[in-house]
């Protein structure tokens, strides 16, 4: 790669925003140069109009950064735009970009469900991104929508596949147990939290049933024929900054053994394709044998937030196997997810 | 009642014991006449050897009382023994005192599952109190051991039993996110819950596993008859002080939609015999119609902290309803169910 | 008191003007008779308008209620309102009210500062109620407008009036660590305060430097001439849900030892007039003698949140006397406060 | 240096030295050879042995080691030893390393108070390093012992100084709000911080009132010459995870402006000869400008949790300045700053 490619964030003030700006500093392949917010944030420094929320400081380039309008001839410079928008804003938003040329790498659960867009985690469906062909010829984009799951999903899902390609999934229960950084910022009021646990997140439980499925199907002529296995899911809130842990129960076609699955997981190979990109995850997956672990606090930053970390295998009652997950949710499940897909999109000369 | 009924609390010092002096304060039945500790604690005032957690203030009856030993002995003028030692304590020091003419109603694990003690729940079986009869004949004690759950599986028992009275209940998928409290004080170490989650307790998915199949079970000749329905645990510790939450998918012997279920739970009566007791929840169940209820800040009070308090019935893809149920771990969970299973030893005339 | 007083609250459906609710119900004096709010709310229910965040639970009279505008007209059955208005909307709304033969009990700092009207801790400064009859002749309003100061003001002023009686306070280091509720409700996002500390909260500081200084101060033919001592603060906040802890170091007119402050604290006595109000703590100042108290889990309810928590009194290196001091920000501080700022203008016959 | 010295960490396992063992991993100069603990832990692996509380993962090189006892046989391949042992282990065994041969850098409070003992923070007081000529003369030593300040002077100190060389300090006021850390593990339990703060940390507030005296004192023929100003401390904990925060109020030879207080902070100079070395903080000081800041969640690990961070500079109504600095506990408050200590050391060829 002689010459970095130009990329812009849009949504770039809010807390998935932020993760952008900060997993792109010194990114080797993407150079920011564009950052877009809301029409009450333009035209100031984004030192200014953004209140940042994250540990690492702000890089420097982006201090002084003049917050352009989220069109397509305010970041004409760029070729990829990551979006950290709000669904509503996504739905109507991401399409202008595609349209006139850019790669949408999206967050927002607008398009996730569209035939003809990939729902991608590289180091799980790597092929999927082949649908931009697809998308592009029915719709007469020259850009393309690429999104990435929700942030429960997105370590769940990892996980399962490993056991999924050795063992055939059928069953999954799900509860998660989600950080308060995936409700962006303000998000959660502090009174609705300390000493506190809110047992559901709007619209959530509809995602973890339905991605994952799309994630594990099979890419044919028609699209992604979903997976076979069905999910059921309970999501609950905590007080946690990052990290989301996903307890869940799994039936397979045939009995399972704790050992089978935990080598399973600990040998599990993401596609050759990506295994050489900036963001993948070193290693895929982390298998933790104390018996309290992932917890969120001490394992979130496994693999620099990219690596899925699972504990806890053991043998299930009532379906097969049981187990515990985490994965960092602004890092795998949104900013870093979608910036890995861009990754996987100029790999395959798709951009 | 004329007389007020001579009872005593070990392990008083510690969270649950704490519990037990704070309800028994103005109790209409019991009188505490001894609080019994460790030896590091004998002889010291209440006061001083107790490092009182509990947000209502210790009584003042408690403040002077003067700490003796956990031996027959130093309490007889009791007729009740309240034991809130760990197991290990309790499996060699209750049946001390039931052998010679106390009733012990334990919160410790050590006896649950012997064929002729009671596991109790009053408002589920209070009718499995007649194995005391059994226990006496067996053992030839004059006194007896009463079992109250662990207190994971207290609201989440009662909200079954009303369920599978009308729907036969066979599997239940149960993931924990439990308080603080339940591990005692000093407990769980402030380093390892803020900012984060523990993924395990140690021995509770085991007795969640089992515990409501003997309370829902039926009482025979031999003891109890386990119930059919089959459980898979995960538990999870979360930062709050007080107020497990339950989230759960069951299936029945046949579809069972969320309308049918909610009535089920909101009509639910407790036994006859118990209506009247004065622990007895006020209401047993509350259903809260809000999409984020029951939480364990405003919720864990309803009734007191006797009442089980359930949400967000739906139903579920791969069972039929799915639930959140919240319980107070310390109070309904722990000593405010023994003192009820107390209430009704007295009532049935078991004492 | 053969009939009860008719009262309404304005800016009901907020964090202070829910505590208001909870604590008005069953109140021996007072009965609500209108709840108003903002234009959004109204002709909604109670139930329906207000997301309840307190952990008793909404009283059933409230539930029903249909919400008013906050006009003289909507509330015209009420004799007295108490207002949990933000400041903004207190300095406008507030006079329309007393102008209109209402007592408004405010909790908002826009009146505070003006000399004819009374900023009021019963417990301290009973004689300013007198203010009122200035205020209804400068202004010529048939009603009124009592104050009652900002939250980490009123427990400092308590037990700084129990030690300026007696020893003549002259200079007041403080640094508080505030509740979240005091921020009301959204408030304090959950990003800003788990694994944090704000340090600083907005205006609050002059508050605390000037309020105190009117309490203490005397009541003459011009309003109240503010007292000499002069005070420093810091204010922060921390992730607590209810409950200021103060820390403050004080010099008087000379040295005192610790024991006789801790003297002064133990016997102060309210003014006579004001000891048989239903809100009066009992007892006025609480005196720890743990070297780790007071705390706010632990000691916030009080008295049922009225009364003034003090501890740790030692002698202070460059000053003379150090201490702590916890009062309940939304009881004591807030609800409670003008509550029982209402109940000394009634026993005035004032009203 | 062509050759990494060897260095051994006593009292491994504990939190502060599981910070050493984190922040010696790749340190330019020193390579550890030896891990010691309790004998509990004696021939364990260090993985084994250790519950690992940080968020970084253990080193690899770590994992392995195998504990030996805390006694100079036992380590005999280093020359420095890092301490983490708790004050009264300290006091009997630091003099056996330093008898020996070893340089101790101690976090322990033991011997701060020694005459011929430096306390240490070298971008204040790097000069002070001289009294290890005196200390080994004195007990005819070859080793010597070294210490840092306690976590709470540590950041206080560092401000101090700067305000101290321009405008001669006088008195200082310091209430903290200290992170859990500090405490050790298992160290604070849930029950007590959840929704709480504990007004009181034992034998903190003597530390905070004498340390930073010796600190900022003048080296002179008889050991250091305690400065001038005088202290007042309230500390407090707080639910916070690492980072101390101090407010605090200061009194100069004359009035300081907040203007020329901030010109002070931000163009602090550390000593020449420590600018070079591979821990000292880069900057010294950040002074943030937000009226919020600094926070410990976002603000603590400023140049690498090195840096002491201030903020909010104003004036005092009592005394000249108030501000409020955050540095991290157990980094530049603890292991961190032993290991700069060591650094000094080396670098004035005192080793």
């Amino acid at each position: 790669m002689n010459q970095p490619i130009p990329v812009a964030v849009i949504g770039a003030t809010g807390s998935v925003g932020q993760r952008f700006v900060s997993l792109l500093d010194q990114h080797p392949w993407f150079k920011v140069v564009a950052l877009a917010a809301s029409d009450r944030s333009e035209g100031k420094s984004y030192a200014n109009a953004c209140r940042w929320v994250l540990s690492d400081p702000m890089p420097e380039w982006a201090r002084n950064m003049v917050l352009v309008p989220s069109t397509p001839e305010a970041i004409k410079g760029a070729r990829i735009v990551f979006s950290a928008l709000p669904a509503d804003q996504a739905k109507d938003l991401e399409p202008e970009f595609a349209k006139t040329g850019f790669a949408v790498c999206s967050n927002a659960s607008s398009y996730r469900r569209d035939s003809d867009v990939p729902l991608l985690l590289p180091e799980v469906n790597a092929d999927h991104i082949q649908l931009v062909r697809q998308q592009r010829q029915n719709r007469g984009w020259s850009g393309c929508i690429l999104t990435n799951p929700n942030c429960t999903s997105t370590g769940l899902t990892v996980a399962l596949k490993a056991l999924d390609d050795q063992f055939q999934l059928k069953k999954v229960f799900v509860v998660s147990l989600q950080a308060l950084s995936g409700a962006g910022y303000p998000g959660v009021p502090s009174l609705d939290i300390i000493d506190n646990v809110i047992p559901n997140i709007g619209g959530e439980e509809e995602k973890v049933e339905w991605e994952p499925r799309k994630m594990l199907g099979k890419l044919g002529d028609k699209g992604v024929e979903l997976a076979e296995a069905r999910f059921s899911a309970h999501t609950n809130r905590v007080a946690v900054v990052d990290g989301h842990i996903v307890c869940a129960s799994m039936e397979f076609a045939a009995p399972v053994s704790p050992e089978a699955a935990r080598q399973a997981l600990v040998t599990y190979q993401a596609p050759e394709i990506v295994r050489g990109l900036p963001s993948t995850p070193r290693p895929i997956i982390v298998y933790r044998e104390e018996s309290d672990r992932p917890q969120p606090r001490l394992d979130r930053m496994t693999g620099k937030g990219m690596t899925t970390v699972v504990g806890r295998v053991r043998s299930d009652p009532l379906f097969h196997i049981k187990f515990v997950v985490l994965s960092h949710n602004t890092i795998r499940g949104a900013a870093g997810g979608s910036i890995y897909n861009a990754e996987l999109l100029v790999q395959e000369e798709l951009l």
